[in-house]
C-alpha cells in the first residue's frame, strides 16, 4: 500500500557490493575499523562527519556519565524481562530501552530544544538572561516541567554535571550552550520560587550541543549508553538472579483498593 | 508474588549516595567520567575490569566492524516502526534490536560457544583440527548451521573478516580462538563439502575471546553496535523518510494465495 | 530510588489468594471462565463493569474491524523480526505492535479526543456544525492533520466505516459520536477543500464512545486487535516465510545518494 | 540482500482493493464484522477456519482464564516503562509483551508440545500411563522443568485448572490432551517425588489442542489476552500512578555487593 509521497527509498548511511562496505563515504573495513573509536564512529554513522579531539571527548564523557545509575525503573523492567523471557537477551534489552522515554531519559532531548530556543533568542538580540528568563516564564504559564533541572535524588547538584562541564572545557569544547544551561539555572528560582539545579539530562546537551552533535538526535546518546548498561545488567542477572526478587519486593506493600467477592481470604 | 528462591535482591554493578555514584567500584564522576572511552566503560560494567590496551582495540573494532551494514532487515523493521510512531524513538530502537535474534545477529554468540567447546576438546588432549571436525561432524548430524560461517552477500569471503584479525594480530592480543575459527573454516568443507568461509559473525568471537570479552555477553555486541547503527537511520529517517516507501516496494510483488468471494476484483 | 510522591502502589483491577482470583470484584473462576466472551472480559478489566449488549456487539465489532489489513508497515515489521529471530515469538508481536504509533493505528485515540472536544462545545450550547467547523478550522490554522479522515487506499469511503455504523445503529446503540464524526467529515471540504472521508479509525472512537469506551484507551483497541493479526502472521510467516523476501523486494530500487570511495564497484 | 531462497512474498490471509477487505476467503465488511465475536476472529485469522461453539466455548475461557493475574513482573515493568513513557503506550504495551517467555507465559506452548509428544506416543500403541511416565522420566534425566506443573502460589491447585477442563466438557470438546494432561499430573510425582499440579499453562493447551487450535501458535494465547490486560493496567497508570512506586519498593532491600571507594557514605 501506498503511504505518503515517496515509493522510492534513499540513503546516504551506507551501501555494499560483493567486496567492500561503504559507510558514509568511507571503505568500512580500510579506513574505519582499527581506526576509529565506536564513540567516534557513532558521530560519524550519525552526521556523516568524523569527530575533532573535542567532540570526541566530551560524546565519551556524555556518554560514560549517562550509562549506568544502579536499579532505576527501566534497569528493573529490563531485568523482570529476562528472568521471564532468558532466551531472548534482545527482548530485555528492548524491554530496558522502552524505558528511554519523556519522562526519565528523554529530557536531554527536550533540554537541547530549549537551549536551542534561548540561543535564538539571543541571536535575535535578546540577553542572555534575558532570555532564559523569557523560556522559564513561557514554560511555568504552560504547566511544563522544566526538563533537565532538578532530581530526585541529588537535590544539591548531580554530581555528573560539574564533571561533564569540565570535560568540555578541558577539551576545548565552545561552552555556549553550557552557559545557556547555567542562566537557565539561574532564571527558575527567580521565575518559579524553586531551586531546581542542573541535572546530567541538561547537562548532556549543554556539552554536546557546543561540539556539533546534533539535537535531534540527543534522546539517542542515553538510549544507546543505556544499552550498554542493560548488557552489563543482563550479564549480571544470568548469573545472580534478582528480577524476581525486585518483583517480589515490589509488591510487598501494595494494596488492593477494588471490591472483594464474599468470603475471600477466609481460607487464611 | 514469590516466584524463585531469592527475595532480596543484589547487585555488584553500582550504588550511589546523593554526593556520588560508584560504579564497579570506581567514584563515576572522578575516576571514569572523562577517562574512559564509552567501549571500554562498557567492558568495565559488563566484567568489573577495567581492559588492556589489546582489549580496548578489539573490542573497538568488532563494535565498527558490525554498527551498520545498509537497510538490513532489522533497520526496515526500525524505520518503518519510526514512519508509524515518530514519537516515540525508543519504540523505533526496540524493534530495531528485537531483530538481533538467533538467525541474524545472534550468531556472534553461537559462535563463540562453538569455540569455547573446540577449546575445551584441546585443552583435554586432542588435535585442534581434530576437535574442529568432531564438532563440526557433530553439527551436521544435528542438522544445525555451522554459526558465523557463509555470508549471502559476500561468498569470497566476508571483507570485516582479515581486517579485525588484522587488528587484533597488530594489537597483541592472544589469538587462539582466531585460529579455532580457522579451523573450523577449514574443516567445514572436508565434513560437508560446502565452502563456507567465516563471516563477521565468527570473527567477532575469535577476536574478542582472546582479549577476555565474557562469551554469555556476546550477543551484546552487534545489539550495542546495531543501537548505534539504529539510531543514525532514525536520524535519517526524520529528515529523508523512507519506511513507508520501503513497505510499498516490499509488496509490490505480492502473491496472495488464499480465497477471494465472488466479484472481487471485479470494480477494477 | 524515589521519583513522584507516592511510595506505595495501588491497584483495583486484581488481587488473589492461594484458593481465588478476585478480578474487579468477581471470583475469575466461578464468575467470569465460562461466562463472558474475551472482549467482554477486556471491557470489564478496563473500567471495572461489564458491557451490556450493545457494547458488547460494537466493541467486538471495532476489533474484528482493525485486526487485519494485510502486510501493512507493522506487520512487515513483526514479520522480518521473526525471521531474524524465530525463537522469540513475543519480540516479533512487540515489534508489530511498537507500530501502533501516532501516525498509522494511534489516530483513532486523536479523532476520540477531537469528538469530544466537539461534544464539551455541542455541551456549552454551540450548534453540531458549528462546532464541527470550529475544530477543524483550528486544525487547520496548526497545520494539524484530521484524524481518522482520508486513507491511502480507499478513497471513495473506507468500507469499514459504514459498516461499523450499521453494526451500532441495529444494536441500539447511542450514535452522538457518529453524528460527531459525521459533521466533521461535512466540515472538512468546506474548511479545507479537501474531500477526505471518514476512515475506520475516526469510525472505531465513533461508535467505542456512544457504548462508554473510555477515550484514554481508544488506541488500546487497535493494539489488541493487531495483536491477533500478528499472532496469525507469525503463525504464517513459520509456515511459509516472508519476512526475508519482503526486505529483499523493498530494497531492489533503493538509491545510495552517499559518497563511494575511488575504485567502488569496480569488480562488478 | 538476498537471504534465503524466496524472494517473492506469499501470504494467504488478507487482501484487498479499493472497495473490499478480504480475510481469509471472506469479505471482511459483509460476512465478519458484526457476525463474529474477536476471540472467534482470531481463531479463523489463525487456521483459515471458523471455530465451531465447542471452540469458541473454549478459546474464550482460556483467554479470560490467563488475561490477568495481578502486579505480575510484565505487568510491573509495563507499568513502570509507562511511568517513564507515557507518550508511547504501545511501547509500555510491548514491555509486558516481552516478558511472555520460556520461563513464565511460553509454558503454555512447550506443555502443548509435551502432550502432543505423550499422543504420538499413544499413536504407536503405548499406554497413556506409561508414555506419561517415559515423558516424564526424559525430562528428569535431561533436568528439563515440567512445563505447566506447578505453581508459586497455587500450590493445592491452580483453581483455573478445573474450571477450564469443566468449560471443555459442558461444551462438548474433545478431553484427549485433558486426560493426557491428568496422566502426566499422575506420572510426576512416581517419578520425581514431588508433588506438582497442573497449572493454568498446562490447562490452556489441554483444552485447546481438543478444540483444534495450532500447537505453534500456543504462545499466542497468553500474549493476546494478557496484551488486554496490559492495557487495562495502563489506563489505571495512567489514573493513579504505581510504577514508580513499584521501582522504589523494588530496591528497599537492595543489597550492592560491590567494592566502593575509600570514603564512600561518609557524608551520610
Amino acid at each position: 500500500m501506498k503511504i505518503g509521497k515517496s515509493t522510492v527509498p534513499h540513503t546516504a548511511i551506507c551501501t555494499s557490493d560483493e567486496h567492500t562496505i561503504v559507510v558514509r563515504g568511507h571503505n568500512l573495513c580500510e579506513d574505519l575499523i582499527g581506526h576509529l573509536s565506536f564513540a567516534d564512529y557513532f558521530f560519524l554513522l550519525l552526521t556523516g562527519k568524523q569527530p575533532d579531539a573535542a567532540c570526541s571527548a566530551v560524546l565519551n564523557a556524555t556518554l560514560v556519565a549517562i550509562a549506568e545509575h544502579g536499579l532505576v525503573p527501566s534497569v528493573q523492567a529490563s531485568r523482570m524481562t529476562y528472568a521471564a523471557a532468558p532466551d531472548a537477551l534482545q527482548g530485555a534489552v528492548a524491554a530496558g530501552i522502552l524505558g528511554c522515554g519523556s519522562v526519565i531519559l528523554g529530557a536531554s532531548e527536550t533540554a537541547g530544544k530549549l537551549f536551542a530556543d534561548v540561543a535564538a533568542r539571543v541571536d535575535a538580540g535578546a540577553s542572555l538572561d534575558d532570555a532564559a528568563t523569557a523560556v522559564i516564564t513561557e514554560l511555568k504559564a504552560a504547566r511544563q516541567p522544566y526538563p533537565g533541572y532538578g532530581h530526585p535524588l541529588h537535590k544539591a547538584r548531580d554530581p555528573r554535571v560539574d564533571r561533564l562541564i569540565a570535560v568540555a572545557t578541558e577539551a576545548g569544547a565552545d561552552l555556549r550552550y553550557v552557559e545557556i544551561a547555567q542562566a537557565i539555572e539561574r532564571a527558575i528560582p527567580a521565575v518559579t520560587g524553586k531551586d531546581l539545579r542542573m541535572n546530567v539530562s541538561s547537562a548532556i546537551p549543554a556539552v554536546l550541543m557546543g561540539v556539533g552533535f546534533p539535537v535531534r538526535s540527543l534522546r539517542g546518546v542515553p538510549i544507546l549508553a543505556r544499552t550498554a548498561g542493560l548488557i552489563a545488567h543482563l550479564a549480571e542477572e544470568a548469573e545472580t538472579p534478582a528480577g524476581f526478587a525486585l518483583s517480589y519486593q515490589a509488591t510487598r506493600e501494595l494494596q488492593y483498593d477494588g471490591d472483594v467477592p464474599d468470603g475471600f481470604g477466609a481460607h487464611a
